[in-house]
């Protein structure tokens, strides 16, 4: 191995003490993405678009058996639609990027390049929808949008440009609009649990920091190692702001016009961000098998005198687990010894290792190796794609308990300010307070450590944890979570 | 059925007769699209989108099976980036939309929103290739780009935002790329082949009309029901132009740095537009099998009096299509008669029909009915699901021969000017002619019918058809193949 390889090879940067360093290393040297030329953007390698395109396999998937139809809408909005939301939704004024020029001429508009598509397909769900049986009409774009904050570029986290789906539904009334935002932020949350591998919490965006124009915003939030929250993906129940705005109403069974209800819907990359951050470590990138590919690689350890016999002892074993469906990689390269091997396929992420040598091929064995902790079992050959099932398994199972375990040891409660300042100082993580429902008792905690409510209970009705806002004394409305953010 | 129904269920225009007017009647009351508010820009509705979604999974996976990884870039090219392509490459200089604001700054540079991707991937490439053992690298992305061009709006087939797939490749010499070049050529064919349900002809753009940098430009071309050709997709075998300005190059096994090869290949969301004209008719959309959703609808004609057995009857077979892996629809909308279902399914364009009445029940059959010509067949109930596919295969087949018909009969020759002018006029289609290879001579063509030479034979070595240019009368180098184009 030459001194270059082991510098592509080793990550230098350690997860806990320099978190962010870290991140940006794994991203790059596990090819998941790379930098644009221009500042804020990044190219995102087929090693992580393949990620994103089994997340968005699932969730694609599970959208289409309960009536979502995926549709295009241009990448543009004329500002004076965009304006019209700035109108009627108070707090609307997204940074934008504008094309002002198209050809050698000046454009008579401005066009927006979407930061989110609400006021382009609003006008399209009027137009379509006359009569009751034209609902729920449920519409999902794959795309990408930019918003153009000035912030400092963190892959798959913080882009100008980036990569998501947007959900845009409208619905007989507010009941079933209102199942409409949980069943999405329920399929969020089972993206979460049963392929990222990641518990996440579900909650309310306090009134403050709703979606412009939304009646209520949902979140799943999800704990990284280094204790800041990430918002994982958001469902908005609309009301009829949009739909008044928009003009989307209907002619119901009894011939009279009514509003319709609305909703949108949104999970982006930065769950891969979330993804990366929380199972990976110094060794590099740790997939779950969901999103793996490959989920196993076979690495046969050879001398000159059974080189035969242990390549077509692992080839044969390729060829079993790979028709038992598993995605399954022979790394049979002359030129690479075993250790570098085990180490480029560490940093790369593969859940599962099989080793191979002479005395496996003997005893009709295998050796697996557990990517996360590299535990290490000797298996037999036979049924062995069933245990590198189960296995996999184990891993996933592994990784899901560790991402748990931090969350659960990372909400904690307080009663005061000086509580919630010193709990999220020492540990992160979310703190639990009662509060009165004020934006103001906020902003001593953001000013003092930048950690935000991030969310408060689901259910409007709960009691909150305490009798008091933590901040101010009044009486609490509800708890708030407090953390810091990505 | 009310006034305003028929209305929207009916073509009124006339493929025959005012071909542009009916295509965009077509593609608006099947409901696949819609007009954007800002010329040049279409919404792709959810019907719309499945075709593309479909005719995308395809090809994606061929892709995929040789060798394609998917990656994302970002959407803008800084001025600089696409500078250095004008430098380089003669003739390049696209009309785009340019962002040249951002938030509420004026940006330092301008940025143009894709309209292809060469440019801002080349530099990529080149930083990820080192080593012979990083070749080939073959990149894929589905995105939407966007090219300012003043011309009226055809959905699919001219407007300013467009889907497509563009692949960037790149190679350790010549034989190599051209073999890429090729092999993408082949899926584009097979595309029209076996998913489309058109031939097309495959062949070489002239030197005059290839992509700017490209060493060879071939394409798949397809004749319009109207004569006019249709460009169906690109593959460009690009020379070392584009990795000699973009520093692609190699350490080759001999440690010397050698020049990569590079390709880019293009099928854009107007084979959709194509698929649409070719076999769509006076009632509206005709789908072939492999694109349509649903494949079959089952329409259940009833009395009250034998309602329950009828309805009974067409359930059991549409369990049993779907079983089978058929995509199947029962419509058993009661406040709508047989009537306008076959009108509004027909409109839509889905293959085939079961037609099942009291008759059908009591004699265990089904009556099948074939989108594109209404042949009417009886069948046994009894392996139906085996049948159906047997009769989606022959819908299929009498798709395509349609298509065939149209494009055999459509390849005439001409000895002169005053031939090639006469033939187009009056049949359209495509004129092969000997041609002396200069661009001049395609100019009298153009001026007078605004046919141009859309493709000469793939193979360099061919023997000109004729001695003679039929232009000037120059000696022939090649074969010229005459059309007017969408």
């Amino acid at each position: 191995m030459s001194d270059t390889e082991k510098q592509e090879l080793g990550i230098t940067e350690s997860k806990e003490h320099s978190t962010g360093d870290w991140y940006a290393e794994v991203v790059q040297k596990a090819k998941l993405a790379d930098y644009a030329p221009m500042g804020g953007f990044i190219v995102t390698r087929p090693r992580g678009y393949d990620i994103w395109e089994r997340i968005k396999g699932y969730l694609d998937g599970w959208f289409k058996d309960t009536g979502v139809t995926n549709a295009y809408f241009p990448m543009f909005i004329p500002e004076g639609h965009l304006e019209r939301e700035k109108d009627i939704v108070e707090g609307f004024d997204p940074e934008v990027a504008w094309v002002t020029e198209g050809g050698y001429d000046e454009l008579e508009e401005r066009l927006a390049v979407r930061p989110t598509s609400e006021s382009i397909i609003a006008p399209f769900i009027s137009r379509w929808t006359r009569s009751h049986r034209d609902l729920p009409m449920r519409l999902n774009q794959w795309c990408s949008v930019v918003r153009w904050e000035a912030t400092e570029t963190k892959p798959f986290f913080r882009t100008k440009e980036f990569l998501w789906q947007e959900g845009h539904t409208a619905h007989h009334d507010e009941d079933d609009a209102w199942t409409e935002t949980m069943l999405r932020l329920d399929q969020y949350e089972r993206v979460y649990d049963e392929v990222l591998a990641m518990p996440v919490l579900k909650g309310r965006k306090p009134e403050h920091d709703k979606f412009p124009g939304a009646h209520t915003t949902t979140t799943v939030e999800a704990l990284m190692p280094d204790g800041k929250s990430v918002q994982g993906g958001t469902s908005h129940y609309l009301g009829t702001s949009f739909a008044e705005a928009f003009d989307i109403s209907y002619v119901d069974t009894d011939q009279q016009e009514r509003t319709a209800h609305t909703t949108s819907w949104g999970l982006s990359w930065r769950s891969m961000g979330a993804l990366i951050m929380t199972h990976s470590d110094d060794q590099g990138l740790v997939l779950p098998p969901t999103l793996a590919d490959p989920q196993v690689v076979i690495v046969p350890i050879w001398q000159e005198d059974n080189k035969e016999v242990v390549l077509d002892y692992a080839a044969d074993i390729e060829t079993s687990l790979a028709e038992a469906g598993l995605r399954v990689n022979l790394d049979d390269r002359e030129n690479r010894n075993p250790g570098f091997k085990y180490n480029e396929w560490e940093l790369k992420g593969v859940p599962l290792r099989i080793e191979i040598g002479p005395n496996e091929c003997e005893e009709g064995a295998a050796t697996l190796v557990h990517r996360p902790d590299g535990e290490t079992t000797a298996v037999e050959r036979e049924g062995l794609a069933g245990t590198v099932d189960e296995h996999l398994d184990t891993v996933y199972a592994k990784l899901y308990a560790s991402a748990e375990e931090t969350l659960e040891a990372g909400v904690r409660e307080a009663e005061s300010r000086e509580e919630i300042l010193g709990t999220i100082g020492q540990y992160g993580g979310y703190v639990r307070c009662g509060w009165c429902g004020d934006e103001a008792c906020e902003d001593p905690i953001k000013d003092a450590i930048a950690a935000e409510i991030v969310m408060v209970p689901l259910d409007r009705d709960e009691e909150p944890i305490h009798d008091d806002c933590a901040i101010c004394g009044d009486d609490a409305e509800e708890t708030a979570y407090f953390a810091r953010t990505y």
